[in-house]
């Protein structure tokens, strides 16, 4: 078995609307920030998952993306093989 | 000016008490999942900044990062450069 640290990048899905990132596009006038736009604010969720190949680790964590931390209506995921803990 | 997009992955600090990552990681064993561990669970901000060139726009984005997306007391920030909008 081999440590593979993951992390997934859950976001509102196009269209959708997303309360974080307007409350944030609307704050920025207040700090004299002009230029910047198309603000979405979603999640992001690091792992390790004990498996004895890539494929392995992977199949658990598109298990975990799908089921547990996305709300698959309105949000979509990606995932992103990192370097093990500890390793740069 | 050209546009240029970003994503900042705001995560709690090491050693820094992670309660939605440890509730995902007590939720594992009623999903028959094993072998996870090391959750983490942090934000993920995307953002277009419009910017003469692209050290302009990554000074915004990382105060950004420091005073609007993240409490720099508690939580570290990384930011990463993302195609522009509708392009792969």
């Amino acid at each position: 078995m081999t440590a593979y640290r993951f992390a997934v990048a859950v976001m509102p899905k196009e269209g959708i609307l997303d309360p974080q990132g307007r409350a944030v596009e609307q704050s920025l006038p207040h700090l004299h920030v002009a230029d910047v736009s198309g603000v979405r604010v979603g999640r992001r969720v690091e792992l390790t998952v004990e498996a004895p190949d890539p494929l392995a680790a992977r199949a658990t964590v598109e298990r975990l993306a799908g089921e547990v931390f996305s709300n698959p209506i309105i949000e979509a995921w990606t995932i992103e093989a990192l370097a093990p803990e500890g390793r740069p």
